[in-house]
């Protein structure tokens, strides 16, 4: 895997996206989200989902043009009918137009249904967390991960991201409620590496170390029982105010033929804000336990690792980069 | 322990609060607060922590009087100075007043600073879910807990709660962004029984399982790093919007001395809900998993145990319900 520049990466999304007929305004930020997850070495959420992108767009089940229909359906709450429009696109435009009421009401919440997946959502904390501002975003997903003491798959990853400026520099979170994503089985399966004993049930329900059998299977909740409360009580909040799918039901996170029935759910608050910035620093400066080199403020380490690829370039899987090329190179065929 | 009927509980924890000045209407709030989780068997937020709320009236540090100071910044964000009122009374005070306010705005929002430990999250979000709203609830707290990788208690057992309702009932789940209470290392060294390890750290940072040395050393995060990166964004959050106190220098939620000085956070939201029972009666008839004897609902098991206490009477500690007794007791001497 050589290190590519990141403007060669971005021109080469640019290229697969304009192809798919994605224009210039929605593609920079389809591109720029999977972009920063793969530079903050999030590969599961970074351009491998790009080529399926395209594919949801030929298939008709991912609209490039649209930003999704919005209805104030109160000051302060807005409903979002994401017409089946790109994830960061429909996300994007729906904390713009929060962000823009916020500045009067103080808070502005918006539901999402019927926008395609819309990856990490650390990205949009970030964002809004630079923009002075906080955020708090739930997304839910297909079922993969099991109810604490169930088999079966039940309930999405359902992560949750918190973003704010603390004074100095900002501060984002951004954690699923399961204790690994599948993209991480698949790279064990991948790998023909086994998996800690409590990270997975195989397709029977029984607990299992072996990778390949827990991609048929269910990912526990992080946390035992406490994650799996706060992953239902997301599914169940944000199914409840988008009135999206739940459960087994929901469909098009992962596949390139079905719509996409998963709800998010953002929250952005506009008020002063008291500096929390000493803080933060008092937390780096503590000692590290036995086996730890440091105590670690979240999002950290992959603001540190975005900042040197924008140096030095992405480490990007060959297998990932090369299928961007041919898609890329089709486009430029197709073009000429 | 005998089983005392709530009405009898009740009328003890009535006079002892009455005795310390507090009026009947606040009285109210206090005492069904610590009843609701003495009843759903949290005793660790039920009536033990009634002596100690009458000793902080005592000690000037709790004001049985006031509702708190209410100040609208903008038309959705409600900034709350609980002017060292009773937790509850405040708590109760901002809730209704978001539930007036969301009628209209869709969602409100309300940061408090100053008000005494608000107990059990869970008891506003059940309130607030059985009127058909939805309420998201946070507090942070003294630090107890250790960040992930480090050695010292620095961040808040920073509680959340989430409570909706479904179509048939409510949802209402409650969970510390630790992985144990400090009540429960506690009743452990109480009992002279050890504690799992990866609970806790004594007081030189290293991990015990020995429940009495982890009394002076820090509560491990619920989840590893997900659940350190869930309770400092909680606290860093809260903390900012509401201009309070963090990390080792809260106070007030221990002890009987000190101004209270954690967060608290409340977002209502009064909008149109689908249904989302179906699924929750799905949840329940799953098959469970090897060692369980079946899937639980979040909720349901305390909702099953108030139901029980309602009905045969409360559980409550020998030790409790005497220090109660004798507290009501004086109360009727002083009265005579």
């Amino acid at each position: 895997m050589p290190l590519v520049p990141v403007s060669e990466v971005e021109d080469v999304a640019d290229r697969v996206l304009a192809a798919a007929g994605v224009p210039p305004e929605n593609a920079v930020l389809q591109r720029d989200l999977l972009l920063d997850a793969e530079m903050r070495s999030i590969a599961s959420h970074g351009l491998l989902r790009l080529p399926r992108i395209v594919e949801r767009i030929g298939n008709g089940v991912a609209n490039p043009l649209t930003k999704g229909r919005h209805s104030w359906t109160a000051p302060g709450f807005l409903k979002v009918d994401g017409e089946q429009g790109l994830g960061p696109v429909v996300a994007q435009a729906a904390i713009d137009a929060l962000l823009e009421r916020a500045k009067t009401q103080g808070v502005a919440v918006a539901a999402v249904a019927n926008a395609n997946h819309i990856g990490m959502l650390g990205f949009y904390a970030d964002r809004v967390a630079k923009s002075g501002k906080c955020l708090i975003a739930f997304s839910t997903s297909e079922a993969l991960v099991h109810p604490w003491g169930g088999r079966r798959a039940m309930i999405g990853t359902n992560p949750i991201a918190i973003g704010l400026p603390t004074g100095y520099g900002i501060f984002m979170m951004d954690t699923a409620t399961s204790i690994v994503s599948m993209g991480e089985i698949h790279d064990h399966a991948n790998r023909g590496a086994s998996i800690p004993l409590g990270w997975a049930l195989d397709a029977a329900g029984d607990a299992t170390t072996d990778a390949a059998a827990a991609r048929n299977g269910a990912i526990a909740p992080f946390g035992g029982a406490k994650g799996y409360a706060l992953g239902l009580a997301f599914e169940l909040l944000l199914t409840a105010l988008a009135g999206s799918a739940i459960g087994r039901e929901v469909a098009g996170t992962l596949d390139s033929t079905q719509p996409c029935t998963k709800a998010d759910l953002f929250i952005v608050i506009d008020q002063p804000l008291a500096a929390v910035s000493d803080f933060v620093a008092l937390l780096r400066e503590e000692a590290p336990a036995e086996g730890f080199s440091a105590v670690r403020i979240p999002g950290e380490r992959g603001r540190d690792l975005r900042r040197q690829a924008l140096e030095s370039g992405i480490n990007i899987a060959d297998v990932t980069w090369s299928r961007l090329q041919d898609l890329a190179g089709t486009a430029k065929t197709t073009e000429d």
